[in-house]
């Protein structure tokens, strides 16, 4: 092999970033015969030098911004994490000297992807985030090239593993979420302030990048609409089997004529749509395009190797030299969507109310709904004792969510009331 | 935009072509923003020209191989079908050209699929085939691109619509095979002809491109065992669904030390597999590479829009100018994988015998299996009556298939078997 090797400087040895090393090591002739040419690590930067990785004579440097000045590299690989700080500098550092970026930091394209793909189309530089979503599943790819002759109407999935992780425990053990989280955080799958994954943040993330790349819209955080997990209760789970749902905390991006609606939150998945199935740490994101209709990516959402794997394909694409725009599109092809007003979204949905079981308290419920013009589907009530409380658990036919909301303000007034009601969607298939 | 439009010509304007001219001229706007560049046809042919496209302006060939030889184009699409004929001269003398290739024609790759990748490498020009597998899933960029840093171990899924809803519709209505092809016809799902869909052959040359890929091996289609789905009884689909299985028409394709082996059957998919939900004319690709682990892509196998939908990836990668070797890597650098020998394959199966119930024949079918060490797992045997034919089912662990195929041998010639058993594999998760 003749040709130039690809010169690759990594910043962050932490877990992606020694699955990478440990893929550009384990898997370098494979590489080198797919790409044309050497994928060859020459500079790493990390806090510290770990004993354990293959990083015999590449050189180290305890300042990744150093690195990302002073090295020689085609690319640099940004595995740091974080928003801004030290990630955000080395990638600004190398896309304006020209220098391509891979990165797995979805907070980072969430929050500044617009202006780095600026500075990447300025220079002539590659900015590849595959790993930024979905862990090792080929989405980014898949939307921007591999679907590039649909419009998409919508695109959702199941986008964080630590809250699969914990939904499915739930449905399987039958326990609540405080304890599910306590030993999801005892074994390493949930981290010590979990904020970030079960409050539905690391979704949102990514959710605004699919959403981006799916409708040539500038990634924008702040549009996005935030619900997690904290408040799906075990008898909610319980429920949902009965009425034939899995919980599942969904990411959904939508793009139509009432304008575009971002949203992460907690849903009721009918068990004949492919996500209800997408079990423990899996992801799974569902593209809806006007010329392919439906199609589902699954795969491993996080880990070092799955996650390796996106990094390095982003890395085989900048080795044989295959370019596309950031977004899809230039930056100045990306156009603001107009966001459909708050409410005019439509949805079945599920209500538990905690009902003191009084005289007349039915006939109030039922008639709130009606004068909202929700129509009823399901209604489940068992155990009733004079006096004491009772779930009461409906469902109801799609409806517009300004009036569902109306109609719970109402419900959840009534004295007969003794909790706030939960209310949750069920996904249309 | 001053950029050059993609000059394309098209050959085949049945229902994939029909698509692929809609998709042109309805995204046309859309296309060009994405790919730099307008996607231009500058000629078709087909026998007769349909009315109902819009193809105004468009320089109309009744003989494809005049125009592509003549015509003035960057890329020719072919969409005629069949492995060899029109279909492939025009795309010989295309790539001879140094004209690149896009095509649906899964049977022209999987018996020429090196000789014309060679020809695309002499001449530079690309030779895209995304439509020729699983319809509108981008199945060939996610192993080519998407997965490149993996080792693939194996690769299989459901890659034939017609038989997945053939199966799909027997289970659904109890129905045997003969009456739900029947209808399947009358719908218009079924060819006349139906061999090539419930043999297995489809499948067998998805397959085929899909093992080269993973494996970078040269494409053959002589080396695919094939089974289809004639045999498959109403009765063992009932049983299936007993077991906890579905059954589906699989194409397996594995790697490993033993060697490479490439299969099509039907098999028993567990509930917890992905690919127990596929159902109708949904296909799905289930990818196990060593860092990424698995993956499943799942969308629409075939239809107009959605194959369409492929054909345009492939040419908006042509436009973006973005070249990945056909098979992955260049050719020379394909190399043949042992078989794995007859019989080395382990796997668990279901059996079922019909039975004439007389005394001591269920001890001589448990001494065939003991004597080749297959384990039985479950027997479900009900309604005796004497010297009645009952069925016998009966699922073991997994084993040898040579070993299975002894026992069953043995089995067949007892005096008390009304009628050869079947023998359906269970796969593996």
């Amino acid at each position: 092999m003749t040709a130039q090797p690809l010169k690759i400087a990594l910043a962050g040895l932490g877990t992606v970033g020694g699955g990478t090393v440990q893929l550009l090591h384990e898997q370098a002739a494979l590489l080198a015969a797919r790409a044309g040419r050497p994928l060859k690590l020459v500079a790493c930067a990390a806090l510290e030098r770990p004993a354990e990785l293959p990083l015999d004579g590449v050189p180290f440097h305890t300042d990744a911004r150093v690195m990302a000045r002073e090295a020689d590299y085609d690319v640099l690989v940004e595995l740091i994490g974080g928003a801004g700080g030290v990630a955000l500098d080395v990638v600004g550092t190398a896309l304006d000297k020209g220098r391509h970026v891979v990165t797995a930091n979805k907070a980072m394209i969430a929050h500044h992807g617009v202006a780095l793909a600026e500075k990447a189309e300025k220079s002539g530089a590659i900015l590849g985030f595959e790993a930024s979503v979905g862990g090792g599943i080929p989405i980014i790819k898949a939307l921007r090239e591999g679907l590039a002759g649909n419009r998409v109407g919508r695109v959702m999935g199941i986008l964080n593993g630590t809250c699969n992780y914990i939904l499915t425990t739930m449905r399987a053990s039958g326990r609540d979420f405080a304890d599910v989280l306590a030993e999801a955080q005892a074994l390493g799958y949930a981290e010590a302030d979990p904020s970030f994954d079960i409050d539905g943040i690391d979704t949102a993330h990514k959710l605004a990048i699919l959403a981006a790349l799916a409708f040539a819209a500038p990634v924008d955080i702040k549009a996005v609409a935030c619900e997690g997990i904290r408040h799906v209760s075990a008898l909610d789970i319980a429920y949902a089997d009965e009425l034939g749902y899995r919980i599942k905390l969904l990411g959904v991006a939508a793009c139509g004529d009432a304008g575009m609606s971002i949203r992460v939150y907690p849903a009721m998945v009918p068990l004949a749509f492919p996500l209800a199935h997408v079990d423990g740490v899996f992801n799974a994101i569902v593209t809806e395009g006007d010329f392919v209709g439906r199609t589902v990516l699954e795969g491993r959402g996080a880990g070092a190797r799955p996650t390796a794997s996106a990094v390095v394909s982003d890395l085989m694409d900048i080795a044989r030299g295959r370019a596309t725009p950031t977004f899809g599109v230039p930056v100045g092809a990306l156009a603001q969507r107009p966001a459909a007003p708050a409410g005019s979204c439509r949805s079945a949905f599920y209500i538990r109310l905690m009902v003191r079981d009084e005289p007349g308290v039915f006939a109030d419920i039922a008639a709130a709904l009606r004068d909202e013009k929700v129509s009823m589907e399901q209604v489940i009530q068992r155990g009733r004792a004079p006096a004491a409380t009772v779930p009461v658990v409906m469902t109801v036919h799609e409806t517009d969510e300004a009036a569902m909301l109306r109609a719970v303000d109402r419900i959840a007034a009534l004295a007969s009331i003794a909790e706030p009601p939960r209310l949750i969607r069920i996904e249309a298939l």
